[in-house]
């Protein structure tokens, strides 16, 4: 795993994926205290910026690899990014999704072109679904972090950012990123190793899933207790990836961890000083901005605002938040 | 008023405007039945197209006309627009409101800079006020739309639309312009007619605010009967503008016109699909593109999302809408 696999990525996204705007807003600076922008990747094809790791996967396989079709297993944004990704490059995916996840994801996975294999997280084991499958049809498996292509592909939004942020005039800032598996942190964090040294990027997690501030503390792959029920779904998993937390160990700064009050704050801002729509777990990092930056030091703050695939009754209980 | 002012603004707003992104989404595409691109211009800083033409209108003003100040009235974007481009340039702006404008209009337009100055609007006349303002500190008056740098400002968001179009490969498309005094649309109309011939551009309006609709059929200046209490408030306007109609009448074609009903749910469809925050008047674009697509005949449609500066108790009304 290295700087050049993001730049390959970036060469095979090139014209698919969309350079997503990096926002700002007066009202949201005197918030924070500090001039503060926000990479839209809500605004991404599929609504997330799973898209990328998606597409990147699968671009990176032979030809014949990818004739066999891909598996995935995820119940949100991953499993619309391999269905979009897939459906672009004319080959079929199936994704395993749990039989009880919001029947909108589902019926938008399918909609994106996948065909989708219900399963009962409570009597049966998804991974197994998905090996059965892979020998049956011997199609390739993109795990939604722990994957090389995966995280080159999530990387090439720090790209963007470190060469929005140089147009800008911005030369050393804190880069707050939302943090699950570690996928895209840890990509982001690797693009800006090599492009913009002077940005220090850190991991942003919910209360109760902040496996990953607690893992760059004790140096090993702490878990969470807790891995169902939070608003933040998008972004809670049991711990830090194999691959993605050595990135993170070298690369990253202090994570920093926000309430679920602070996360519908930050989505409401979001409507009213942006006019993007934020899901919970793509509103942590800018809820760290808004709330914790007494514990940074540059003069910039640079937020990546993940993804938008919320329902509309959680966005509305977002807006009434005074 | 000719294509070369357009360029003219074009290039004094460069580094200044937000190039605002094209969207498009497979579900939308489906709804619509063919492929549809949105400009995201509620995107725009201050969250409406609104600041380029401020930005331009001011920008065009010599330096010793600027120091003397701006004066505006406008009960909405047209004041926030102001308000940021001229704290953009360091010179005061001042902006006449009606004193029962929503509060967090005049609280916006005060925290972008301006000065805000209420009038009660149904004793007092705002443009006796304007006067007086003028004639004391010899201050330039910026109109909403009947001014051609107002008009030229606009148009820059008609030749990124070209541009961008260009990019994705589209020759011919109908063009769907959210309209109000014409502004927009004729700035728009104006770049299209020299650099997309096969741009067909339609103003958009509200059903019983179709003013502009219903002049483009007799040739002359229609009126509307009914001026306020208008969900789409953004876009009433009591009659095309004097300098903007000639220009709609030259260039535009037939005039669409959708429902409430159809905006809520354009809002709802925006909100799910493109994960952006658009206003009921910058959603009747998107309202005809949805519902009233068999009135045009080419096989793109692209769609102006004007502005995003909606109350949380509106959009939420929009996300219940089914």
């Amino acid at each position: 795993m290295n700087f050049d696999m993001i730049l390959a990525a970036n060469a095979r996204l090139s014209g698919k994926k969309r350079i997503t705007p990096l926002l700002n807003s007066p009202f949201i600076d005197e918030l924070v205290g500090r001039r503060t922008y926000i990479k839209a990747e809500c605004l991404q094809h599929s609504g997330s910026f799973k898209f990328r790791g998606a597409f990147s996967a699968i671009s990176a396989l032979k030809s014949e690899e990818q004739q066999k079709g891909i598996i995935a297993y995820s119940s949100g944004n991953h499993a619309q990014g391999i269905a979009m990704a897939a459906t672009m490059h004319n080959i079929k995916s199936t994704v395993i999704m749990p039989k009880d996840a919001p029947k909108i994801k589902i019926e938008n996975t399918r909609k994106l072109g996948a065909e989708v294999i219900l399963y009962d997280r409570y009597t049966e084991s998804r991974e197994r679904i998905g090996e059965k499958l892979q020998k049956k049809f011997g199609a390739a498996l993109i795990k939604p972090f722990d994957d090389p292509s995966v995280i080159a592909g999530q990387g090439t939004a720090g790209l963007e950012i470190t060469e929005q942020a140089k147009e800008l005039g911005i030369e050393e800032a804190d880069l707050l990123v939302c943090c699950g598996g570690g996928g895209l942190t840890s990509g982001i964090a690797l693009a800006c190793s090599e492009q913009a040294k002077n940005f220090k990027v850190h991991p942003v997690e919910p209360h109760g899933y902040d496996d990953v501030a607690r893992s760059l503390i004790s140096g090993k792959r702490e878990k969470n207790e807790n891995n169902s029920n939070s608003l933040c779904d998008a972004i809670v998993t049991p711990s830090p990836g194999i691959l993605t937390f050595p990135i993170l160990k070298n690369y990253c700064h202090s994570g920093l961890v926000v309430s679920e009050d602070e996360v519908l704050k930050a989505m409401k801002i979001a409507f009213e000083r942006l006019k993007i729509v934020i899901e919970p777990g793509g509103a942590v990092a800018l809820a760290a901005a808004l709330y914790h930056s007494d514990l940074l030091d540059s003069k910039t703050i640079v937020v990546v605002a993940s993804g938008g695939n919320v329902d509309p009754e959680t966005f509305a209980k977002a807006l009434s938040f005074n």
